[in-house]
């Protein structure tokens, strides 16, 4: 007889680890931001995909947010025309905002919406204008990130969130569809806005009362490097301990608008943001389906 | 005193002839191709919107389909790509494939809902790919449309559709949403596939079991010319006249595409087939609440 | 080609102007007092069933209040009985009582219902004693309406709404009926009770949560008269106008009553009193269904 | 202590022999043709309603249809018209029937659900025009009763039913009201007709698909007198006796319409009609809920 | 003609009695608590279960909670282990639990629902364990009832009551089942523990908020003996009179616990409680559907 | 960092084996009779109790049938009464039968549910006789198993399922409770009879239309031996095998009526029945959720 044992206990103490977490989570919302090398990886993007529709299948309701920046830059170029970032936002004229339409919804929301198919799932893909799902205006002239009181530029038609109607996904949601939403918005008068994709899937996890926001990133999560030690993994961390990091530094770069993200949710009553490693094949199942998770999981 | 009677008279003679259609469609579902002249003039394009938005007040259920060639054609000029027609259709090459996905779904699709949504409605865009809404597989290698024995021709990735999943267009319609269809399908694979509109019309209306299909067009309906006397305007047509018509080359041109369209979905079950002129404002609220309707209407 | 463009722009207006009013009132209440010439024409009654049908038709409730003396008289003279009147009101004895509520409930009612079945709706006729509609009470001896310190006189069965049980109605209504209402109500005991049809149908609006409560008169509506010169009519009044107006003198006799029984209903909750031209055909279409409307709406 | 024992265990056989019927006729409907001496005796028509409002409470739907003949003669004498009848069917012209209408529906009816509000139930009162309960066309000439061959005399606006819409009785029913049927009918054209009373309940226990179909009559049931012996009372009585019973004139005069109404909801699928005693107080109850019942059931 | 007149008035009678309080009662819950006498002739157990199939039948829903000390005295004796009691309470060492709760759970159970099904009815046995419907812990050591300051005993598996999750009988009874409850809890490890069967049927009616809570005893009810006067039959009794009437010794014995049973559900919000004569049959029905009822009310 | 890649990888393959069998079992009814080492061992009961608990948790329904002849040979012999067998059927006598059902309803069955409420879960248990679960009639004087010619013995209250009513069940499983079957029936007369466990559970896989039957047993499941060869574990197993297997005698001893009872819910519709290993802790969720399962599954 072939079936060894060991293999068998080993087996079922992971489906007893999983199983509360599969009843707790019956019909909870989890909103994702996708992005960096998992949306880059043929292997990884089909983990992500099958991770979603094993959600999807075991009744939880994931909602999928995606960027999407370099596909933008490629067909630029196409059209030889070349992107501008200023402070690490794209400038967006009226010309440059039909491209990052076109490119958003026309092309990689395609792709997602055909993958979640192929793998079995129901993918409805939306804008922030289908269903006024996200209601924006201009954000108006910026100063640098780095020079608050320094000349303020004016980025064109990048917008901010001013209201969210979230009915739309909940009932694609209940009736087994999982929604891809690509982080375009429509001002008063219909006209087309570039919003930063971590604030749209944030103010959705808020509007949508998410039981998690997950953040697919591109490191294993938050390390604490205190007296150049060994530095230290934090599975968890603390509203307060966050702030502090951010303010001693020990958070830096990139992180920092990572971190705040997670931070300006759990304010608005979402009880756990994770910024997890997307590079982990199936890293979404792991980090609802076990103990400890993976990545760094920020509380209030 | 202002008010006149004639006037009032004449209003209340409006009122109690569309007040039992309006009972008769509610809830029924109206499929409408989107083309011509009223997507072009910005009048026509805001009349048809606010139609829509109208039907969906009164408790009925508009669909659009639309297409978007000259668009397409735009962008490609844009990229330095020449459209290439064999027999009316556009040979679809994996580039060409990629900007007409790019340019229905990511540019003309989302004018549409951007405007519908400015009118007080709530559009949500859709193609073939959202919820598995459109199967389809390559039409194959084509002869000529007018020498069928011609040598055939690859159109690359033109399609037809092999099956229809319109449940996602039911639960949105039921929750007051418009969908608006952008005519490009998927293969098992997930390949796109570019499908004609007036295909895809007509297969959601047989799959709806829409009360009317109309076709928006830019001519008034269709005439009987007979031993070269005045034309007679025909606001009826039976399927077997319309077969005559087309044999004896009454009907002929860009007609015959139109007509087959017609006929198509009738003999799936649909009762009524309406070919109407786009081009008159308001057209579809004519068609849809008075006794004569406008244009030819074909029937069994 | 015969069908005439300015005409079609025309049609298109009248139905752009009704639908969002179709909208708004399905689902809405409409309490109307039907009397005066309207009672009596036979075209004017085809005239109103229809409007209350059509009403039916796209999802509105309207009930219908009526009342009957010319027809009681002609039934008392029969019996060689005189009708005696005391300040407008009739003294109503035992015998008056039974031949009154034979004639509201068994012929003025039973004529109305059957029209509104050959228009192709489903009335119901109800007394106040049907479900308990109405109960009331005798309304004790009263002094002349123009001498409030006179002799008083008992009116006999008069009676006056001590509580009204809407739920029939509103059973009736969702399930497609429309209910006719005779004006009797019963006390305590079960005694029969003559009541003031207008105070009727204003109890009616103000326990069914009435939309709009409508009375059907013979004159256009009100008309302010100051200084002598053209008279000016008011599509709309105020509250504290009307009472103003009253005082004045600049409404009287007839009229005003039944001003009195819009500005009841109104402090009860409802928004909207009409008073209209019940002489014009349609007239409840008109005002229910335009911008304008027709006649003197008394709002708060 | 006062409670004695045997009065305590007589009352406990009582319940115990009433309680499974209970249990076996929640929701199931009774249609009661009202008439004869429980129609005149102020006791009995108190108890008929006590009756009534009690099968009410335990979750019953009683059906009641009066007739009227006295009170209809006693109008027409004050209006100084003779009644006329035929072969026992009343000649109705156009002026008999106003009279006939207004006193079925605005008197005998009024009385009926009134009385019915008095003992704590909630009535509701209608004739075969409200809500197109009783379609019916004119009986047309007739030959007299007795003399098939003879003469044929038109009695006017006499109507038998071509059509029962039962749908708003069972609306009322299920919202706790008791319907009271007064038998005019209407035709196509909206005319009163004046229909026999034992038809009307007939055909719609038929169509309301009743329990029980019951007769309240002036006598005890139907006796066997056979070789003039002591008759034998019958408390059942199986169709095919009854008709031989007819040929054989055991069943006679005023009794054979009464049994062949009887016979008639038997063939259409009623299971059980009752000829009860209307003279016993409580009658109905006492047929309803005690083993043997009262009176003589008629019997597929 | 068989049917005496008479027989049939006092038929009559009974049922115009019961029936508004078969109306009344519908849908509401009777905790009973069985015992007594009524517990041992098979004459009275079987008249006590016809009751409660009759009370189901009719809408009502009767639960019903036993003891059986006899039963379990007689299976300890079997085993050669002799029942201990203090002060009323049986000492319940780890062996007699397990039979105590054999023999009720095991047997005295099975037979009530046994003869439940017998009647017509479905009975559904259960314990405090099922559906965890009865939570408690052990009662420690209590003084001797009549001397409070005496040394404590261990009555061992003893239990009170501390939660009562009764969704589980709400759902069974919906369902058309009668509960059958063994007054048996358990604890938080798990552990059995023995219960007063007055006390989980008072906590019962408590947590269901019951109609009624009837105790089925061996007397007529309350008594009141003024000086040496014939005594007086209360069929009715105030809380604060009942607290009197132990106080002065009027109440005495074994007739205090059941006082205080019902004083406890009073106090709980159930307002009424009703000390019965089980040996009368048919005492519930008596009891619930006559206008004496029969037995001691204790009312608020 | 602690997180170990390779685990990491190795846990997500088990939960992406594992989440589409959740998914198709949701809803679905697992009967599993309960019996051997794993009723023994408190380490294998806790496991059991756990996987039960977990299976609800993901929204299937298990349903528990156990036996517990150990248990009343215990108590038979505490009551110095020898059990006696014949053919490996236990002689039932009226006092076997009376303890036999106090054992099994009244100890074994309580501690199952008491051992679920520990885990989490809510367990409900039931004999054949609540809510008529089984009807069952005595089975009469059977022949020896090995000689069916051999002289026929009484085996008293045994007996055989004549009827199954399986709503007590769906309506406890719905509302989210553990059902738990001790395998005791009643007759037509309320008698209670003695059934075999196999059999119960066999019935009521059958009668709930469950999605899988399960036997825990006390072998690996079912090997072939062909030609003294190192014998094959045989995963699954046709019918037509088992019965060939069974009549060469490679199925034989024990082992023949677990494979009957798995053939027998076969042949009623279920489409799976399972053999396993009662004796591996978390057996039950192991055979559920991997794609191998464990033990032999017999299929039509």
């Amino acid at each position: 007889m072939t079936i060894k044992l060991p293999d068998l206990i080993s087996k079922a103490e992971v489906l007893v680890e999983a199983l509360p977490y599969i009843r707790a989570f019956a019909g909870k919302i989890f909103v994702i931001k996708y992005g960096g090398h998992a949306m880059v990886s043929d292997e990884l993007k089909e983990s992500v995909m099958t991770d979603l529709v094993l959600l999807k299948y075991i009744g939880a309701h994931p909602v999928l947010v995606h960027g999407g920046g370099k596909e933008v830059n490629g067909v630029m170029e196409k059209l030889g025309k070349e992107p501008v970032f200023i402070n690490g936002l794209r400038v967006t004229d009226e010309e440059t905002m039909e491209i990052v339409e076109m490119v958003l919804v026309g092309k990689v929301n395609r792709q997602i919406v055909s993958l979640i198919n192929q793998k079995g799932g129901q993918g409805v893909g939306l804008s922030g204008k289908d269903a006024n799902l996200l209601q924006a205006r201009r954000k108006g002239p910026q100063p640098p990130a780095d020079d608050p009181s320094g000349e303020k530029v004016d980025l064109g038609r990048v917008g901010e969130i001013t209201a969210v109607n979230p009915e739309s996904l909940q009932i694609l949601m209940e009736h087994g569809y999982i929604p891809v939403i690509a982080p375009i918005g429509a001002d008063t008068t219909g006209e087309s806005l570039n919003i930063n994709a971590d604030h749209v899937a944030g103010e959705l996890a808020v509007a949508l009362k998410a039981e998690k926001y997950i953040l697919l990133t591109d490191v294993e999560g938050i390390y604490r490097r205190e007296n150049s030690q060994e530095p230290v993994f934090l599975s968890s961390l603390r509203e307060s301990e966050a702030r502090d990091m951010i303010r001693k530094g020990e958070i830096n770069g990139g992180m920092i608008p990572k971190v705040e993200s997670c931070l300006q949710v759990i304010e608005h009553g979402i009880s756990k943001a994770h910024i997890i490693d997307g590079r982990i094949p199936h890293s979404l199942l792991l980090e609802v389906f076990t103990d400890r998770g993976i990545g760094t999981m920020v509380v209030r």
